[in-house]
């Protein structure tokens, strides 16, 4: 999809200012080559702040940038950003803002979601059945761009996101506050519900074609399947990411 | 998707031939003005085999053929063919075949789902979720292509389709048969967990816009909805269907 003029800004200055500023920033590219000084801060601020960075040649630079500010030179000094459609949330509050409310934590983690349509129903379906937030990891994963938002039906505005550093250390850190990990999974060997989901979890969905990377299911804690037929291998992640929720909703809301 | 060679046919007595044959065709397109004598008999056995027809003018099939057959001048006489890539069903097979086992008939019809994505996704779940057919009418609904397929993880070659004329009236002849027509709406006051699915039914699946068409809608002998937590309207229909479906086989695999 093109960029807009309003999408954009470069150089050091105002790529400094904006970030220092707390805009939500979807990614900075710098030129290959640009080290020291203002180039140094600007890294350091987006690992801070989890905005990712591309180190890119001048030319993708220009390539970017010249067809949005026809006729005059640019100098970009080498940095530009774009702007994120969306405003990332902080893992921290989500956890804190559900426990104030009493109640138990339910994440969705997204691993190696790569296809825009797909972390969009997957918004859309968190939302519809109660989940508190997506956690999407910087790198691997779908960009939540307009398209993505629009797959959503624009849920993806409305649910928190998080966006983090890499999924390892994210659910390391969710591990040590107590929350289940829990993962689906070809191999699991217990059926969904069979899983009490009525505690402080985060549900892992892991990528179409290879599911969860071995390392992430490694550190779950629990794993299961989604009874089927035994015709077909898996599902479309989009429904069997709905499946779960649907699950995890129905549990959480059965009155006895 | 560009057509290939192998994808078409042309000419009165090859087509004539072909769908005498009983060779699984995707659709004809007749030029505009082109009646009677074999033409008539093109048109009659389209609508016994449910076959859809386009009238045309001459250049669409030009279009469609020029660049398949380069050089030599093509005497199509009007009438082209595609090919389908799947083989379609017989409803009433189907039904004779499920009963013959003994089961109850669990179909799923397509009412408005215009998305080849969505009907790949639907196919898959469906294949997963033991339905034992899908039905799609000839029009308002998106095509069994190779794209719907892609989608479809190929579950589109290993689940029955029936292509019927009109939902309107095989609904009609199902409910003849003793099957309930089952259909989920947001106007549902039922939740899907009281909805008894053990028996002979068949599930509607409307449209992501507008959900059933009201004609159909008007059919149903039960409506339900899917609990949400309302903070959206709805799901994605791909997501949607797979929670139905995935709800429809655990009642009827549960074990009491």
């Amino acid at each position: 999809m093109a960029l807009k003029k309003r999408d954009v800004f470069f150089g050091k200055d105002t790529t400094l200012e904006l970030l220092n500023s707390g805009k939500s920033v979807d990614k900075i590219l710098i030129m290959r080559g640009k080290h020291g000084g203002e180039y140094s801060e600007i890294r350091e601020l987006c690992a801070q702040k989890k905005i990712p960075i591309n180190i890119v040649p001048k030319e993708k630079i220009n390539y970017l940038l010249n067809p949005l500010i026809p006729g005059g030179y640019i100098d970009h000094q080498g940095v530009m950003g774009i702007f994120s459609p969306i405003e990332y949330a902080n893992i921290d509050d989500i956890l804190h803002s559900v426990i104030y409310k009493g109640k138990d934590v339910n994440l969705v983690l997204l691993d190696n979601i790569t296809d825009v349509r797909n972390v969009g129903a997957i918004a859309r379906s968190a939302l519809a059945f109660g989940a508190d937030a997506l956690v999407v990891p910087i790198k691997g994963s779908a960009q939540i761009n307009h398209e993505s938002i629009k797959a959503s039906a624009g849920t993806l505005t409305d649910i928190p996101i998080c966006r983090e550093h890499d999924l390892k250390s994210t659910i390391e850190y969710l591990k040590l506050n107590g929350i289940a990990i829990i993962g689906t999974s070809l191999k699991g060997k217990v059926s969904i519900q069979d899983i009490n989901f009525r505690k402080p979890m985060a549900l892992v969905l892991g990528s179409e074609g290879e599911g969860m990377s071995p390392e992430i299911e490694a550190l779950c804690d629990e794993i299961f399947v989604i009874p089927m037929t035994g015709k077909v291998d898996s599902l479309n992640v989009s429904v069997s990411s709905g499946v779960c929720m649907y699950e995890i909703f129905n549990q959480r809301n059965e009155t006895f």
